[in-house]
């Protein structure tokens, strides 16, 4: 077990594209629960009740969904410039860009799968007005009790050509490698990772052939698997479509459901799911007969849209 | 914001001394719903039904209750041997023991309170029997649905003589300083503090006269608040006394209550608590008049037989 | 066991009385979560997102709070005959009125203790606008997640100088008397009746001196205790006072938190109280001495507010 | 609307058939939580911690699954009476028995279906060992905490060749018809009917013909729809089979998860259904081409193996 790298402390926000910029907005303000924290350009910020900082979602018009960036926090400035040596070290260097809103400077830089990122450390706290505040310290606002009502960003998911090196690279940026799906043949198709107790702050699978974009899915966190519940209702009722029912992912124990939001982008919405501290608690190999998608299932429901390309490989 | 040490990456293991061993036991057993996994000596050594490692509960037969020592698990084999560079260096080293049934040897050091503690590397991960294993390789085994069916150990809360020197010697170690209690004169007499991304892996709060012994209460975790509420229903009509009934901590927003175990060691359990990934998230300070303790009670509850030594001070 | 009467099949709707209208209503609609269904002179009527009928509350300005009137609603037409011609044969009967916004001509009568109290069977369904209405046939409107998003009205709580006499009267209208209250002495201070599978939807509580007005309180029903616990944020995050925290009456096991409205009434949420089906389930008579307010305490908290003429009669 | 009848206060008990009476018995016991109450013959007699009477559940031996027979029970000794003055008139009866263990005599009958069924007002209540008794009198025993740990039986649900004579037959009886569902041609091939504000205790689907055996399904109910999570992590980590995975119907707005238990019987579990108490709720009729079985798909899943001679029928 070597010494792992701590340049990162958190996943801050993630930028994703839309080609319905105000009707996204809506979905994730009215249904989600989001507060809008600012406007600039073609882009529009939000940020969950819980998150103390400026932004966790940035949608930006574009003329189709997918990934912008992914927004990493450093643990401190020393960390920020030794992760910024790292990479340049690595050659995933992109360079420095003079912040957005909501944060101070970032170093930007590209993944094997060509997947932006960027690390930063200067971080604006949300401005939150007078009548908004919670008697709670703890708390950077009240709960507003609307919709989903999500407390915070959880993860992102992408898709990848080669989930092995793209993990094997997460895991030099210090992540932990802790659950991974695997083929018959011993191809890893699925890995998620984490850089802090949660189960994972990033994943990958298996797109072998880059036909399904950048992004598998993005995911708010409620509070428990009731409020799953109770957000499918709301969903449903209110017009929009899930794409899958509540159910539990076998890997990492999530329950969860998605929805996919009217730009196009699949929104993971999880609660309960458990934490792992050790580093060496993985990686857990799934093999993928085991039906790690699904805790419940006996037979293999990896069979989805969300994982059809994994299957196309698999020869089934 | 200084580079923070990353020695250590989760609290393993608490040792407790109970003078009525087998009736300790039998409440950790049949109440929390852990697994026995060993007996040493006088020792019974224990786990939750959520944990890898071979125990995070110790209970050592002994004169009274109380702590005998906490053990936290390093990062790796250096950080264990960088770990030990630096306590050494702070004055606050021991001396290496072989180590104990379920983990191998360990650098042992004594908190400026006169606390115990020690840290290792190698462990030995919990055996499962067969019939016991569980069908998802997330899972060390089956929830055994026996009594509350804790999933995992969640922190230690220390009584502390000098509260501002004892979280600055936790966060030396590397914990960040999430939230604290102070009283109108500055002094602080509560603190929470986390290696990772629980709201505090130990906490510390003042009695000036040490007249309360060395362990406030140890904490284990249900998956959430509903599980709180149901584990009341089950200590009460099995015939034990919840010294405080499910209510919610402004401090970390935990759902909690707590017992009295028959050796006298009072056992919160708890679920449902936010998670906190920014190295700056805090202090939160609390002054003690807005009550930190109890999110709901306008009136200051912190008036209890836990924490009646701060009101001595307080003048209270 | 008698043959009981089913003259009525539900409590229907509560009048209350409010020093405060349009603070009342912003309590009821905001913290709530209650639907405005109309106004009539220095009336607001009110009802919960999964009632059909056009309301379960009226609010009318008063001089002080207190209690209206209790609205029953009859099996069908020939129950509410038969209810009446009972009524008047017991000589409680008051006469006809030609109804109010929301149902047909109704028959009103008084208790043994002078509350106000109608039966009727014309009732009006709630008129939902396009944009509000669900999907679901079984829900008359969408949630609105708006607060404590209340589901129904659940119960009244009355303050009684002769609970014996009080509770005869319901059983004769056909009420099950479910569970009870009782002095060392045998006098009977506290009843809990129910006309359906509930626990109740009228219960009384000695007040022998008549000091504290009609009403002990109203409750509704949110659908299960962790929304209890998410009303209690809710309440005393937007600068209401919560009574009593969240705990459990061990009567009736209702999860329960009680607020009081600006208006001055008591208002109970509630949730996961089982279902009591027998006809003969009762009455369970609990002692006093057994703390049947609080399940969980061992001391005796029937010493609140809420009770307090009762522990003048018991000399506590 | 005319008045309704109210001979029957709660469906009691169930009698099923097993070929594998143990395997059934263990799996009733171990996996739901019931304890046993009693054997006789070629039966074994069962109840849910939070019954108070005798048993719910008797399985007795049988070359194939299926339902023995309903146990209804009486309002009162009088209401049995009338109860089998009605049932006599309509040529439903069959004659009286002597009773069963934990009951006295019962008058059984056929539905027009069939089905036998029975109704009596003599129970025996439960007798609990001291070490289980309860400290709340609105318990009749602790909760064990063994498995799903249900509370108490909720319904039964029954094929039936012509589902309008069927649910007709249970209105004259006294029954709400509460929701149904419809084929395009009008054809009713779902109904929900109760005796009770639960949504049901009984239902009938449509077996045109006669295929699929009397018992569609037997129902069982824990706290929330939480406890049903749960409950379908259990049942499957200890190696039996969910026929259908924890999710919503539309129809009654039950969460639910269904199993097969070893003796052949679908098992459903449920949590937090709404309650009706309007004796003119519904028939709310569900188009099937509304999905009424399952709340969160767009696609209709009334396409499974419960329910596919609807299909046929409606010639899907």
């Amino acid at each position: 077990m070597p010494k792992r790298n701590h340049f990162i402390s958190q996943l801050a926000h993630l930028e994703i594209y839309s080609p319905k910029l105000e009707e996204s907005v809506t979905f994730f303000k009215e249904i989600l629960g989001l507060e809008e924290s600012g406007r600039l350009g073609n882009s529009v910020y939000l940020r969950a009740w819980g998150e103390f900082f400026h932004h966790s979602l940035k949608i930006t018009e574009g003329s189709t969904h997918g990934l912008g960036h992914i927004g990493w926090r450093a643990e401190s400035e020393e960390d920020l410039q030794e992760a910024v040596q790292f990479i340049e070290s690595k050659g995933y260097g992109k360079g420095w860009i003079e912040g957005d809103l909501g944060h101070g400077r970032a170093y930007q830089f590209l993944s094997p799968e060509g997947h932006l990122e960027e690390i930063f450390w200067d971080v604006d706290l949300a401005v939150i007005p007078e009548e908004k505040q919670s008697k709670w310290r703890s708390r950077p606002q009240k709960n507003p009790s609307r919709g989903a009502s999500v407390r915070r960003l959880d993860h992102v998911t992408l898709w990848s050509s080669d989930v092995s090196r793209h993990n094997q690279y997460y895991q030099e940026l210090g992540f932990k490698y802790n659950e991974g799906v695997v083929l018959p043949n011993g191809t890893e198709v699925g890995s998620i990772l984490a850089v802090s107790s949660l189960n994972h702050e990033v994943a990958m699978f298996a797109d072998f052939k880059k036909e399904h974009g950048n992004l598998n899915h993005i995911c708010y966190a409620v509070e428990n698997r009731d409020q799953v519940l109770e957000t499918a209702d709301y969903v449903v009722d209110n017009g929009y479509r899930l794409e899958m029912k509540p159910f539990k992912h076998a890997l990492g124990e999530a329950f969860t459901t998605y929805a996919i939001e009217p730009g196009g982008n699949r929104v993971e919405i999880y609660g309960g799911s458990p934490l792992y501290f050790a580093p060496d608690y993985g990686p857990k190999l799934w093999p993928v007969e085991e039906n790690p998608n699904d805790a419940w299932s006996e037979h293999n429901i990896f069979n989805t849209a969300q994982f059809d390309s994994i299957h196309e490989k698999a020869g089934k």
